[in-house]
């Protein structure tokens, strides 16, 4: 239960214990809660008032499986509001069992230097000089940094693109096997910590000062039947671990909502070669593996490691959303290629969402053709060099839209879509058009409910309340610490009850049934705020007008939910 | 009395009678009032919905001096508000002469192609193809067309800038000796124009049905008083014609107000050698020439003709903000250096205000050093030829200091400031944050007041309630087609009553005492309603926070007007 505040400006670290108004939070309830309360919001992103502060989630470092996630949060210089990215790996577990609430990096450091922070085994926190690291990749850095500091460490990093500053600069951070390709990719939050001067965070994977659970007993019960839970549901029981996340990408296809070529089709030609199962097809034949464990405590294993021809590391984590931004999006169909642009950005800290967008956008443009997978390996490794152009792509879609005067750019409050269409899956594109984060597929995915058959997906009606209620149900869970893809567990009754029941265990105090709801309510209001002051108005809670303009293929569907029903998304009561 | 439509998307030219809702409205009172009533608020600036608007000033055309002003109107792709960008030269004077009150140019040509307007001596409008001049730059652009069409005509054109469709890029229209030396040069219209496709707009200079007077002997009589006042005036009957309207830059500078090295100081070192007293003396040595007519019916002659040391033709119309953005603002006291920069922006089609603050945020940035004239020229030629970075830099400061990371951007809604610092004169300052233009010195100039005494620079008091005076007149001003230099006439409770005289004469009904004022209330009033719509908000209204927070020397004073006096400029009683 402790605040590690590091002060970039005079390079100090302080330990604290959290304040009584951010009691009971963590991962993103906490980010949030403390940017809307500590950081002005009109302050500039990348200067020394915004704070960065990578909190684990609330059940991180305790026995409950799929744990591992921590949310990192900032003002966002893509979006100009609120942002929590989320990453796996392994440094929440490692936190959580420091017994560290979160770090606060603040300031900004004396111009042209550059630090890290190391934190020990027993959660002393020194800042270090890396001013030697500068320009390094991330690949490169992490296993300096693990030689140097030893194995039982894990990193959270930042590569060429966030020390450039650029808006789709992510922090990267080492998995189960210390290669750093996790991340927390959205929103720029590498342009904040390479703003701050801060190169890497490196902590320890040995603390034993996790924070005590006030009714041990109560909790392991709970924490029993969750993980049971996840493993007989057939998503994360079977699908999952057979497929990864690409699994999924059959069945948007065949929904007509994968965005391809910049999101002017919504069926992709070439989607049977990068599917979750030619994916897993090619691994085994080649020998690369799926069923891999990303995250500390997993017990889904959606990962995988993408192998060559002849058996070499590509990639690892090589998930769905990637494949369509590196593959659908920009007409590419070779997994071998994607695989390659994946490890490209990891390597030099990069959003693959917003990335493989924004390149995707300069080829509507003209740019580049469609397809030219050569060219987009070219275009990522622009970012790195930072040209000119580089750093336009590194910017974002809309900054290449800008550039090209172009004006089909799938974004909202500068952020990029995800591989979900809004005009053939409406409600993504209400949490799109709503979310405190600008266009978030994490924020509130209603794609289960459309496969279910539980909602229409082209119809408007009922969208808008779909989504209020799958942003409210994920911002809890980021606040838990619980990854999205275990989340389906709280959709149940019993699962929902079993998880307050936990929560109460581990604070000490009985939650109300209604705790996980409330909980998400409180976290989207301290963001909606955030961002009200900061001055987003109701206009940036809208999509781009060409999803309402032009009909996307097959369906011939726009976006329909009005904006009245896009007003209330926020209403609570 | 008459509209010309011109309908880039269909390649149609209609002609309309003035409807009920525009009468009386001229310049920027009928751009203003006709944009917020017909092009939709949250438009794509360079889509087909904008629509560009040419209209002379209410009074352009008629006997009185120096009502050769034409306001060019859209949404502007700089700010994302309404734009008026005001221009002299013949055009004016030459549609109020031919009786057409706007031109109006809607939709957006055929993918590639290219076409100019051609009204001949009885106002007929023709539209014709212009694809063989893609890319001529605006010097030779307006030869060939005066050789084509012949003398009788002038011309408005874009040049590269607007093809390529840049924040930054003007209108150029020609004067007198026929060269595209003016500008409609703020908010970008020149890409406006760029992306409807219209390359350049031919006009006869040879009307004769200009619109009746109603009372032409109480009209020539107020007239002959407005233009004796104008002579008998010290600035407008001495100084200008003397040094033009360089003349100021010593008493600016004096003030420590002049704006230099990227606004990070408030005197010029080498003033002197950048100042009207410098260029009139160099001029009279080279055989170049001061005391020059720009625009038709002007009796001041502020203009200027600038030789080289052989007395070779460079520029015309080098004016005091050009000399400080491209002189003091980026650390250049070369006059010739100077007058090449205004020449290369001329040609390119491009405002030199926004052009040269951006190059001294580039400079500030690190990229190039301040002082360095070749430099300077090296980067506007980028400009013209459509790199990555003259892209960049003709998008306009906000757009480098993005793109460098750099915070100090002088601009607001986008839109540089100009050659007046607000910490050392406030109201300029309040001018710059509350116009509905972005900071533009002309939509209410208080230099003046300061000048006489009657205003304290540095403190905040008063410096609203005065930058309202200001801004309501100045939209009159635009709205009749005076020119800025001339509106000292209306500061006289006699003037004033002259000009209201005079427009009752024109419009044949007796106008209210208020007359002026309430024009240019109605007009502020649409300009604000736009921009409402159009998503602008108070935050928009401010300062950057630099000039908050950072001392200029040798005051060593920031901004200080507060918010409520900010916000309470666009209350009208």
């Amino acid at each position: 239960m402790k605040l590690i505040r590091v002060n970039m400006t005079d390079q100090t670290v302080q330990v604290e214990d959290v304040p009584q108004q951010y009691a009971g939070l963590g991962g993103r309830g906490l980010t949030s809660v403390m940017i809307d309360a500590e950081v002005p919001p009109q302050c500039d992103p990348l200067g020394p008032e915004n704070k960065l502060i990578l909190a684990p989630g609330l059940l991180s470092g305790t026995p409950l499986v799929n744990t591992g996630r921590i949310s990192i949060g900032a003002k966002s210089p893509l979006t100009g509001g609120i942002k929590e990215s989320n990453s796996g790996g392994k440094i929440a577990t490692s936190l959580g069992k420091l017994g560290i609430t979160a770090i606060v990096v603040e300031g900004r450091s004396p111009a042209g230097t550059l630090g890290m922070l190391v934190i020990d085994p027993s959660g002393n926190a020194v800042l270090k000089d890396a001013s030697a690291l500068k320009g390094m990749r991330t690949y490169a850095l992490s296993a300096k940094l693990l030689q140097d500091f030893g194995p039982k460490n894990t990193v959270a990093c930042i590569g060429p693109a966030g020390e450039l500053q650029l808006a789709s600069a992510s922090i990267q951070t080492t998995d189960v096997d210390d290669r750093p390709c996790r991340a927390a990719a959205r929103g720029g939050l590498g342009a904040v910590m390479g703003a701050k001067g801060l190169k890497a965070v490196v902590v320890s994977t040995e603390g034993k000062n996790a924070d005590a659970i006030a009714d041990p007993e109560a909790f392991k019960e709970a924490a029993k039947a969750i993980a049971q839970s996840i493993q007989k549901n057939p998503f994360t029981g079977q699908m999952l671990p057979a497929l990864g996340t690409a699994g999924i990408l059959g069945g948007v296809n065949a929904l007509g909502a994968f965005p391809s070529y910049n999101a002017t089709k919504g069926v992709f030609d070439g989607w049977e070669k990068i599917s979750g199962e030619a994916l897993a097809k090619r691994m085994q034949e080649r020998g690369g593996k799926t069923k891999h464990m990303g995250c500390s405590q997993c017990i889904i294993h959606c990962s995988n490691e993408y192998v060559d021809e002849k058996g070499a590391y590509v990639t690892s984590s090589l998930e769905y959303e990637t494949i369509w931004s590196m593959g659908g999006m920009i007409g590419v169909d070779d997994l071998d290629t994607i695989a390659q642009l994946d490890f490209l950005c990891d390597d030099i800290g990069l959003d693959t969402i917003n990335t493989g967008v924004a390149m995707a956008v300069a080829m509507d443009a003209g740019h580049k053709p469609f397809g030219d997978g050569a060219a987009a390996i070219a275009m990522v490794e622009e970012v790195a060099l930072g040209t000119d152009f580089g750093k336009i792509l590194g910017n974002g879609p809309v900054a290449v839209g800008k550039h090209f005067n172009h004006h089909r750019v799938p974004a909202v409050k500068g952020q990029s879509i995800a591989a979900y269409d809004p005009r053939a899956m409406q409600g993504l594109g209400v949490t799109y058009a709503t979310s405190t984060m600008g266009a978030d597929h994490t924020a509130g995915n209603l794609l289960g409910l459309y496969l279910a058959g539980a909602l229409k997906p082209l119809e408007p009606e009922g969208q808008a309340d779909a989504s209020r209620v799958a942003q409210i149900t994920m911002a809890a869970l980021d606040c838990i610490g619980l990854c999205i893809l275990a989340g389906g567990v709280v959709a149940s009754a019993k699962g929902r009850e079993a998880m307050t029941r936990m929560l109460s265990a581990k604070l000490g105090q009985e939650m109300a049934p209604d705790a996980i709801s409330a909980m998400g309510v409180r976290i989207l209001q301290a963001e909606k705020g955030f961002n009200t002051k900061a001055g987003l108005t109701a206009k940036d809670d809208r999509l781009p007008r060409f999803f309402y303009e032009e009909p996307l293929p097959p369906h011939n569907t726009v976006f329909t939910v009005t904006d009245a029903d896009l007003d209330k998304v926020y209403t609570f009561r």
